[in-house]
């Protein structure tokens, strides 16, 4: 911890200020400068604690911590990229993984002609909601326990692993039954209940950013589940909230490359939230691959136009399958690039 | 709704989307424009399965809805204020309600000088977190049941009306047996399977605006609990996340007149999340008095430097205590413009 | 300047980090903490560059300033308030100062008209464009010369001080020849080559904060200004961009509080530009006035439906008087608060 | 136009706003709703001030435009692509274009040496300030004219074109006179006065994206200096600011593909400035490619430490070199697609 004095301090409050960090355990290292006294404070101790507490201490300006909030999700901690297997599929490793399918699981055809549609285009893994996050309490709410068994079905029928959304800590066992990942939405990412519930699951988890959430944070939230048991986590970028309205949510695509170099924990990028209207998913697909990515969470429909929720942003299947197509060439690249990268660390 | 064609969509596209506005059970009434054609659609159905229909119709460049999503929270549909209840205190009527109380609930001592010091300086409300929604999973999540047990004791011994924070739908009859009113914080405004919870519950709730959420997402989140059947709720301003870094958070101050323009519930500012600074706290509390608030939520402390969450942003019981005599000259000014729009409306 | 090493940084990495501090001239302070190690430099010399330096330097993680970037604008520097006199007006001082008027100076009827209403109402400065800042060029751009020759009648005609914009370095002498109090727009806080031009003259400035500004950085540009030789500043808090689309802007009306702390100069709240809606305007002044700005900016138009611009935000002058009448509470107790202010430093 | 009504505005605002509509020049075609009137309007007219003198009328809920605001720069104006030819590179057509070269012009040395470098690696522009927006007062502002004789001393030495940054319309004849591309920052693009300058003038410009402007805004400017008789512009998506601190800025990726579906103007990305740390610029310069901008502008230094300004996201050199040739391959594909493209259109 760093702790700045204001420039008046006086030297009562200095003493009072280095008292309370050798309180908490720590050795203090006391910088005087032209203006004003900077204090260093080093060893182990509960950081967050003592830094409340120095916030509320007169003559304190500042004081902040330097060293990482997160631990088991760092790369400090773990070198190796998290490799995770769902289903014959492997997120994290050496194949570029798209997942695949509509906002919300609508019905037995809608869900197995998607399914197959994806599969035969080469996802991996399908999307589809059957617990729906919706801003109105009038709007479609998702099937619940009916979609996950559609879900299910379609994986019998295609052989693709179930990615699905989890809002409720009540839900978890249920969940867990059917489906191959959990997916955490934007909006509970901070749902500190579900995470701990999550934590002590079996199951992988997409985490996907708050869309006000820090790159930190999103962190923080990974090693929440993680320090609850369950060290199986994706991370997703789907897009944060900014001043601009040309797209729903702005793609912050340099996260992936930040995320990259702090942790070792896979990250899917979702160019359909991010974007929100769906000539944008091809270009920012592109983009995704490009940067380094592990994989993609895109929406694609049979017939968007009938789509119970979030049409505008889903791809017909022939657009999709074309949009793989497109994507051929990057991935080769991509993989070009991981093995690079395997053999340089190796 | 409004719909607006892409300037060269053809008869065929125009056509089809006429026909998909009459299949959700509206009129169509079409402009023909210079550069493209507009359409009105007139009637009573599901707007948003129908804009998100015509959003993925080609041809169609944006769909957007003209009413109101909310309803039940609107001032169109109930003109009254509400006026809610709690243990003595009203919230929403003709008096200026302060709640009070450190960020958690440390032991019974730290709870009890704080509840009497706050009664004494005029708050009727005592806050205080029982269940703590912590970004670290290593920092203190609160003493849970004890908390709350400590706060029903300090109601006891000073009959203020206490309100706690509730973080998963699976504590809603634990903390309704110890609350006067329920919190839901920042992070959960989105959390449905909470709002739906609450709704069943008798307790009235003081939901904190998310801190990337706009104001008509704080009313929807409003509209979920109502529209399960709890109609007592008061709407908390708390600041936004924004760019600026000087402040913890950025007062959306403006949003109390826009809420008191758009519906009937009471508004209440937390000036400590919404700064940061213990401070910046006074004149920012002022301010809220003056713009309409209904009341406030702050953060009071007997010890800041000792307290186990939030210190910095926590007013010392003298300084609350000086605090509430500086606002005194305006919640007369407040009273007194109350009594003049009561008086407008009869 | 505190700049800490990445955890594993090499021996010669952080040697060569104290050599490069002590070319800059400071002395090195340095701290081996358990995870990483952490230099302070001490000192007086060219920060910025220093810091830039080093955060280019390999085995630096990051390298932040300690001290402010200003001088001469904060309270540090100056402890009393700066007082800026107008054609009888005086702003910072123990008047609540008002500045209104239409957005554009339109024609003679219209701005004689509005000044008289305004002075009558107790406005002390006249606002009116003559150049201006259009996102569209295609828009009214202002009547120039002929705008600044009519506001000069205007101020005869009334006694009112006259506060218009100035765009171009090239408009200085010009503008300065009619104007009392020059203002720079919120898109040109940043437009060095203008606020330079500024410093060389002898006016008054209302510097208008950026629309993605932080408050460091108006001190910044009113820094510039000071630093070319023009001590004389107003500083005005009008709106934030946010995602917020309720208003036209988000006021951060804690920066008033928060420039209150940390500079001398006169701080004025624009709740037109701030709320973008009429109705919203008195309540959002009332606030102003109770969190201790020194004054308010009001647009306000004969005839808003007649404007040539920003007419949903101009108050009626009928409506303009009304709120005068209900700010003066507000302002008796804002003296009371200077006056008890000024007493306990003298 | 449509003008949404309030909810209970009466038959004489309802008829009021017709009337003003008419006057403005357009047909009404008004929608009776369940709950509300809605208006069209259609014709030719000054669509901004009807709508600003709309959104004054009582009774008027909201007024907006249908119509894009802006007309030269938009693809319906024009279908083919613009392309801009400056010493040989041409920007927008088929070859992406990479322009590097230093923050600051410092000296002879260092310009050469860069110029050199970025040459033999692959650049066909040299960039470098020689007048600097400088936050601080009191920190290095360029060479000024030295900076920009430098500059052309490089472009004689290497054959690459020059682009450099211009800060005030005072300077417009004397960088004119030395560079190829006249550079507008992100702090400028809304110096209305700076634009039309620019228009007058014969150069190609590129545009910069302000850090708080939107799309819309981006386009509006561009549309400034093309109305005033400047049609070479090319814009650059050079990140935006958010709460998001783990970068400098937030690039917003996503506008280079928005932008390639609303105007024919090339796109440049500044990974630079965008991520503010040299080690994130290779994998979002991938990313540029892969999405379709039309080149990138990129921040290169002989010996970043040594840096008078943007060490931090400046590459070395070699660095520099071999990102050009992890490009090489993504290079490919974008031509490729280039071809497909022009194909498919023609």
């Amino acid at each position: 911890m760093i702790i700045s004095m204001r420039p008046h301090a006086t030297r009562e409050e200095i003493d009072r200020v280095c008292e309370r960090i050798r309180e908490f355990g720590y050795k203090v290292h006391s910088i005087e400068g032209e203006e004003r006294v900077v204090i260093g404070a080093v060893g182990m101790g509960d950081v967050t604690a003592c830094l409340e507490s120095l916030e509320a201490t007169p003559g304190v300006e500042t004081a902040m911590r330097i060293s990482a909030p997160y631990k088991f999700v760092s790369k400090e901690f773990k070198k190796e990229r998290t490799r995770i297997r769902v289903n014959g599929a492997e997120i994290g490793g050496d194949e570029f993984v798209v997942m695949a399918g509509p906002c919300s699981v609508e019905n037995e055809k809608q869900i197995l002609d998607t399914a197959e549609g994806v599969a035969a285009a080469g996802a991996k893994v399908l999307r589809g909601g059957a617990f729906k996050p919706r801003t109105s309490p009038y709007d479609f709410q998702g099937l619940a326990l009916e979609g996950l068994k559609l879900l299910a079905k379609a994986r019998q029928a295609t052989g693709l692993a179930i990615v699905t959304e989890i809002m409720s800590e009540g839900d978890v066992d249920t969940v867990a039954e059917y489906a191959d990942i959990m997916q955490v939405g934007a909006r509970n990412m901070q749902n500190f209940a579900l995470l701990k519930a999550l934590g002590k699951c079996r199951r992988p988890i997409l985490l996907k950013r708050g869309m006000s959430s820090t790159i930190k944070e999103l962190l923080m939230s990974a090693e929440y589940i993680t320090a609850h048991g369950n060290p199986n986590i994706m991370l997703c970028e789907r897009g944060i909230r900014t001043f601009e309205t040309a797209t729903r949510n702005t793609c912050d695509i340099t996260a992936v490359a930040v995320l990259n170099e702090l942790t070792h924990l896979p990250v899917i990028l979702d160019p359909s939230h991010a974007t929100g209207k769906q000539s944008l998913v091809p270009a920012l697909a592109r983009a995704a691959v490009a940067i380094g990515a592990d994989g993609l969470i895109v929406e694609v429909h049979p017939c968007p136009e009938k789509a119970m929720s979030d049409g505008a942003q889903s791809l017909r299947l022939e657009r999709f399958h074309s949009m793989m197509q497109e994507l051929e060439p990057y991935i080769k690249l991509w993989k070009e690039s991981r093995l690079t990268a395997a053999a340089a660390t190796a």
